[in-house]
């Protein structure tokens, strides 16, 4: 993703800007709190997550969120613990999620499972995951508390059902297009959707919630293309080696949006057809972002409109 | 732990027995949510964590909450839930501990990594942590939510904290007595603490939250000393092999009761001190869980009594 300061002028506002500061500072605290109270030294899973936090990250869930309260009206410090909680949530999947897949790097730095072992990388990603419950509690409305609650955990439960791969494990392979839309959807879709589905219903707009999960989940099929077009040989190399290490469950062929479409012989060129797919996910994306209400869509129809130029341009 | 059926009449009666019926099918109903949404077939994630939900178990958590709600006198709802959340995290951390431990066998069957993989067994985790929060966030007194739910963070980090093996990592190694008795209060304490504590803090009763916390890690440092003697020969073969399969962070030397006095030069007989010193919180446990408000602490009274008896009376 773009850089912050390389993002359109709405998403580096002064009141985005000044909340991620202090938001970065909640996030440790989070993670870091109960440290030590009552074991000696230190504890490697809170090592493990304050390092994860420190690699960075562009905050796009929180500048979602951020954006998102603020045009909705709701308090700078209740569109923060709707950032951090996001943030925490995106950020204990991208541990787990290293885990699993084996990357060894992230933000150019060393995973955690890679820096800290499997063990603490998965404790580390749990106590991410229950900080941003713990955040999300803080919110100062509880009577909006069960409902936020319940829409965390239907987000959660689609990225796992995305992360957990079962879409292309045997009885669904060799993955389709449609597969990997809706991978990707349940995947990214989700945890991107939250940020304003949440800042949404913190306001009441219960109506829009619709159309925010819409406009997130076609930016994710968009970004996803854009991604496994830009790192589409690496990936082959990861997936091959994936498929070696996998269980006896077997999973078989990757879905990757290129494998996908060159292996169907009514496509004749798959890199056209995927930029194509990409750029009409992103129209939709954008026409759906701008009609949520009092402009709360319009960061993320920033987003929306650098990728789709980004793609457009693909060499 | 004890069949419910041979526990001590005050964990058969009638509210806690009718609860935990209603309780199964809760938990599966939240791990099922939301399956089949948006994503074609089904989840293998949650078909991971009900698999694991339907291995069974005692249960204990869910009978300490549901006990100590029903003295307190909450609604038997607001019990119930605050027992769906209890055995929702206890499961999830499970899962999670025999991925990190590769134990192939959770109750009497094939642990979920050993059945479904690693990916999954972490995504089915993740699922039932989730869940936990989600159902906790239907109790009905959405004032008490903050304070419920950073009870559940507090000892969701703890017990991330004693399963994370900081205390007997390099520096910390060989492993005292010391480190053992604060690992098992942190490990299995904490997530037998949380049921008592919830029911007080539901009930107003915060005066006595010190209290359910010193009788439950007593209680789990006698039911750890008690499980490492029961098992040490299997956990001394088990833990070779994971001393072998550690990663580069090497943790070296085991946290069993055993292996940490027979170390001890001034310790003559480690299986009778080992024993003397599980009596002893035992004994602890016993006293402070009499002295909870309302008989609250009686069905862990119960059993702690019952483990006092098995202790005094190993072979």
């Amino acid at each position: 993703m773009q850089a912050l300061a390389d993002l359109h002028p709405v998403l580096a506002g002064s009141v985005v800007r000044a909340s991620l500061a202090t938001l970065e500072r909640q996030m440790l605290d989070i993670v870091c709190s109960n440290d030590g109270a009552d074991t000696p030294g230190s504890c490697q899973a809170v090592a493990a997550a304050s390092y994860h936090l420190k690699t960075g990250g562009q905050r796009v869930r929180a500048i979602l969120a951020l954006h998102a309260g603020s045009c909705l009206g709701l308090a700078p410090c209740d569109g923060r613990i709707l950032a951090v909680a996001c943030e925490l949530l995106h950020n204990a999947s991208l541990v787990h999620d290293d885990v699993h897949d084996r990357d060894v790097e992230r933000r150019g730095q060393p995973s955690v499972w890679h820096k800290f072992g499997d063990e603490v990388a998965i404790c580390a990603g749990d106590l991410l995951l229950s900080g941003a419950y713990l955040a999300l509690s803080q919110f100062d409305q509880v009577a909006r508390l069960p409902d936020l609650f319940a829409r965390v955990h239907s987000r959660v439960s689609s990225a796992v059902r995305g992360q957990c791969g079962e879409l292309w494990r045997p009885g669904h392979s060799p993955a389709t297009l449609d597969d990997f839309i809706k991978t990707a959807r349940a995947k990214s879709g989700a945890l991107l959707s939250l940020p304003i589905e949440l800042a949404l219903l913190a306001a009441g707009q219960t109506h829009a919630l619709g159309l925010a999960r819409q406009a997130a989940e076609s930016f994710a099929v968009g970004y996803q293309i854009y991604d496994d077009l830009l790192d589409v040989e690496k990936d082959a190399a990861r997936q091959a080696v994936k498929n070696q290490e996998k269980n006896q469950q077997g999973s078989s062929s990757a879905c990757n949006v290129l494998l996908i479409l060159q292996a169907d012989p009514a496509c004749a060129n798959a890199r056209h057809t995927a930029v194509k797919i990409g750029l009409q996910h992103l129209s939709l994306a954008a026409l759906t972002s701008t009609n949520l209400p009092l402009q709360s869509g319009s960061a993320l129809h920033a987003m929306v409109m650098q990728l789709h130029e980004k793609l457009e341009n693909l060499p």
